[in-house]
């Protein structure tokens, strides 16, 4: 029995204000051919179909025209359930019927957990859901934790499991081990949504969602798809798959990764300013990429993004990095935001950084009179 | 051939700032089991399922429930398609899938109006569209205005119409000799959004959405089912049904209502506030309805509404209207924020309301002069 597990789709994304949308209906194309090649008994999609509860109308023409020619035109059987991203109620709509074409999808979570069975395989649904959901849905007090919710759906299911079948475990779960990125952050801070690798023990593999990356976990029979694409710089290093999983009656399986291509990568490039605009440089670029740019450029720029993006129109990042030899580097533009500094630490940043000479005690005189000037009138305003 | 014709659900409806889900949920019950004892070959939902594109959670699993029981556990055909209120995108999700289980569903105009047969009857489903769409999905140049789009889309239908057969048109538009209440007001402004009756000719039954009353319009074939519950306080005095239609083979039908009770109803009470709050008047009352409570008491009253919702928890609108011998009615409240008024003028309206003494010279001049200086002072700020 052959299956392909793919998750975190998040159709909808807008990555540094660029809708993916384009990119996701090109890979997804892709991915509907991969499926007619490889002919598999069910595609599992293991949650975040979309990147937010209501996404963009587009991005629901597009996840309904792809399952429909997957499940309805190829006639593959579908699994998927909600992730985090996902509105469980929104994605849940429908799904009754789905079920006629074997189009399985499990927004809500449940008191029951079924396994929907395809050519001898258990497939159990657990879509993402807060512990207070679980807790509600179980009616079992004491749930308080991601750890505790897991526990209890997975002792639940366990009361009807026959471990000598092949069972797959399919969830949207933060599965301790993991390494996280930035398009994934928003659950995991401070570890609360975390769960640990022994609970999926009672499952011949366990197909997750929500760490992008399918190097995420390293463990025989947990396992990360990744996401469809890249969503965040962090995740410009790591290989984008779905894997190919051949189940045999036993519970042991092979598993293999075949790659989608999107048209434009999402990397890194970093290097002085005049570098990257030569043409001796960008002319074995692919200049059309996603990119995050680091400039190692000392002293003041005029404008250098719109420089970039003459040769590079998809820069959608640009940093600078001073590279010095006997000092730390020195990282501008993005850590300004992060503490609170006064007005004249602020500038006193801005002048070092831009023209790299010293800002001087008579200069800090000249600024505290212009900053303590305007800040009076501003006040006076108020 | 036997079908029910319903429209105007508006699942997820706030009205006066209250949810009406559950007064929904109830009166859907009774449709349900209204279905039951029917037995129909078809139920047939004009549009506006639900109030707005984006509709809450609950409104969305109370449609997926109401829908499964008609459909899948009643084995009902449903015909349905969006209606203004309805996000056409959204709702067409997953439409392909219900098909199989015989629920047609039409959330967006497409170049195609391929009909619907169920029993010998042939429904033609025309989900609402702007002009600008249906000009865009029709590839016709000229449709600038709904009559013209609608005018386009029938032509279309006719190309393949067999007028020997029974065809029924499910719309959702504001067709002239309607009349519109306040909560269906947004798209009629300017009559840009009216079609007229004989573009309808074509039809043996044209079930209509949109207009919330089933009286709205007189015609022998073309019809306004009404929406399932009173929206606003205009529709106070209108009754609610919905429409059982049988369907002969030649084209004509039997047409009659069966109504659905809300457990509270909508209406508008009048009176002076002592004698509504006394025990001898609302005993006879049905207290708990949704209300909107007309006071025609002069003077100044202290509080008026929290005394009324002792006796009347669910007023929505309180108005006060003072009953004059000689004098033509007054309204206060609502026709302050209607006209373009100065201060003075504002203030001179609040005082002889809430006092109904003269508003003199000596009073006139003293509020002046205070007017005047609050305005200096913020003209100051600014």
């Amino acid at each position: 029995m052959k299956f392909i597990h793919t998750a975190d789709w998040h159709l909808g994304k807008l990555v540094h204000g660029i809708y993916m949308t384009e990119d996701q209906r090109e890979v997804l194309n892709q991915f509907v051919q991969l499926v007619e090649e490889e002919k598999p008994d069910a595609v599992v999609i293991a949650g975040d179909l979309y990147d937010r509860s209501v996404p963009p109308t587009d991005a629901v023409e597009l996840l309904d025209e792809v399952l429909f020619k997957i499940n309805v035109e190829l006639k593959t059987p579908v699994v998927a359930i909600a992730g985090n991203h996902d509105s469980a109620e929104r994605l849940h709509f429908g799904s009754s019927w789905y079920r006629n074409s074997h189009f399985y999808l499990t927004g809500k979570i449940q008191n029951e957990f079924k396994p929907v069975q395809i050519n001898g395989v258990n497939f159990y649904l657990v879509p993402y859901a807060e512990p207070g959901n679980v807790r509600h849905a179980l009616n079992r007090e004491g749930v308080n934790s991601h750890q505790e919710a897991m526990k209890a759906i997975i002792g639940k299911i366990e009361e009807n499991l026959n471990p000598n079948e092949p069972n797959v475990f399919v969830g949207h779960a933060f599965v301790l081990g993991g390494n996280t990125t930035d398009s994934e952050r928003t659950l995991s801070v401070g570890g609360s949504g975390c769960v640990t690798q022994d609970l999926f023990a009672p499952f011949s593999y366990t197909a997750l969602g929500h760490l992008h990356s399918p190097d995420a976990i390293k463990h025989d029979k947990i396992f990360y798809s990744g996401s469809l694409l890249k969503y965040s710089f962090s995740e410009a290093k790591q290989r984008k798959s779905v894997s190919i999983v051949e189940m045999k009656e036993n519970g042991t399986f092979d598993i293999r990764y075949r790659s989608l291509a999107p048209k434009q990568d999402m990397r890194e490039l970093s290097g002085y300013l005049e570098e990257l605009l030569d043409t001796s440089f960008y002319e074995k670029e692919k200049v059309d990429d996603y990119l995050k740019i680091t400039l190692h450029d000392e002293g003041a720029l005029l404008d250098p993004i719109e420089k970039l993006r003459q040769v590079y129109p998809n820069v959608l990042h640009l940093e600078r990095k001073l590279v010095l030899k006997d000092m730390k580097d020195k990282k501008s533009f993005t850590s300004v935001r992060e503490e609170k500094k006064s007005e004249l630490e602020l500038f006193e940043q801005f002048y070092t950084e831009m023209t790299t000479a010293e800002f001087t005690e008579d200069k800090k005189e000249v600024m505290t009179e212009v900053i303590e000037k305007v800040l009076q009138e501003e006040g006076d305003r108020r």
